[in-house]
């Protein structure tokens, strides 16, 4: 009776087991949806314009044919390409205290509506994120929400991928726009 | 001998559970090398050249000291930069219905040879898809088929990751090209 | 007592087992940080002058309002955009036989420091290596080391992600750069 007992225990450890390893090793396979870390920013964008020099964070370096390095082109800016070093901060306040740097580049990439295409990352270096966040993807930023892509991450977000849905949260002529910026990460280590 | 013969099929159900599991566990780390997703798209190319703005779907932007911005660079046009929004169709017919833009930009990166370098994306909103596939990576142009990264996605291409495959399907002067990309996704969610 | 031992020696195989099973499925879910694949090489960047043109590796393409393309823009070079196609060396011999190219494009993105953004590829064809390794990120260069991102690979470096320590390894006026990239892949296939 002794010995029955401690082999139905047996079996029932067993069953246990087996099922709670299977399950770990299909989370290993199907990535589950919900991000394992999220992250929300704004970043401000000045553009040089000839005048600003003092408080410009980027600027125009190429242009097509038409266009020129002070003045957005026509069509859209079609081809306007544009370097920037943007304070990042946690509130949409563009004097708060920047907690990193938005540094990349952008470029307007289609004659008919303004859309963009956007290679940067966003680097940190405080007590609290130590490390870069590396975007890349297509921005229609007529869009009220569009998403692009984390690439890659080091420091604090060693290996990071996920997706950051930018939105536009202010837009003021052609000189000073702000991004929010929610970063949601699928991958992180 | 009743119990003998119970230890012994649970032994040997425990070798096939302990079998099964790791085999599970090692499918999410060793990524199976068929692609979980399979799409082939065309793109169309039209560089400006001052005299063609109405049907140009690309202009130089940046180039080296000795180019321009109307006609392609000497040295195997290294160092011209090019924007594009190209039209995707599902075939090679430069006026099928699109089904999406590729936009972004290449640029052309070796002296004695066509060679360039693509950061881009397939953008798509109808009801096949929506969403976009974001690319990067060296386009060793004179080789039939060349292998670029898809670095992520959005949309219905959430997270994805793979390889597309270049395949130049026509080249007309230095103002039209039209390229095949077979895109593998080994990563989809 | 036999089957007293039987049944011992079940139950320390089954932990065992268990435990290898657990820490296989984890493998699969939390990345290990060994790399899978470790490589070290050196590139060399020769930027156009406007005198050196048989030397030149690389040429700028893009600059702000206040620059040039034969000489790098004051304030950090903030805004110069730069095509290379740089030779690939396993020692810091720039006359060494080059083992493959470093193509793609770096540009300035800090007024007050020296601080790049990097989107390139190692490409390879050889007899040691055949593919192709791309990668993105931001490259503040004033610091002994920094981390960019391996964003993916073809050939050899199929679906490859990881991350590039790059070192400045020698730099002569604002003619001759070397980097070391030390490679560590942390997905391989």
């Amino acid at each position: 009776m002794e010995l029955k007992n401690l082999i139905l225990s047996f079996f029932l450890l067993f069953l246990l087991v087996g099922i709670s390893s299977t399950t770990a090793a299909s989370t290993g396979k199907i990535k589950v949806r919900r991000p394992c870390k999220r992250l929300m920013f704004y970043f401000h964008d000045i553009i040089y314009n000839g005048k600003n020099s003092k408080n410009a964070t980027s600027a125009i370096v190429g242009a097509p044919a038409w266009g020129n390095r002070t003045i957005m082109a026509g069509q859209s800016h079609f081809g306007d390409m544009v370097v920037f070093d943007d304070p990042i901060t946690l509130d949409n306040n563009l004097h708060s205290t920047p907690v990193g740097r938005a540094q990349g580049f952008y470029l307007y990439d289609q004659k008919d509506i303004f859309t963009a295409w956007l290679g940067f990352s966003f680097v940190f270096n405080s007590t609290r994120h130590k490390g870069s966040i590396n975007f890349a993807g297509a921005d229609p930023l007529m869009n009220k929400t569009r998403d692009i892509s984390v690439v890659g991450g080091t420091g604090d977000f060693f290996m990071a991928r996920g997706i950051a849905t930018l939105m536009t949260d202010a837009f003021e002529g052609e000189v000073y726009f702000r991004l929010r910026v929610d970063i949601k990460l699928y991958e992180c280590c």
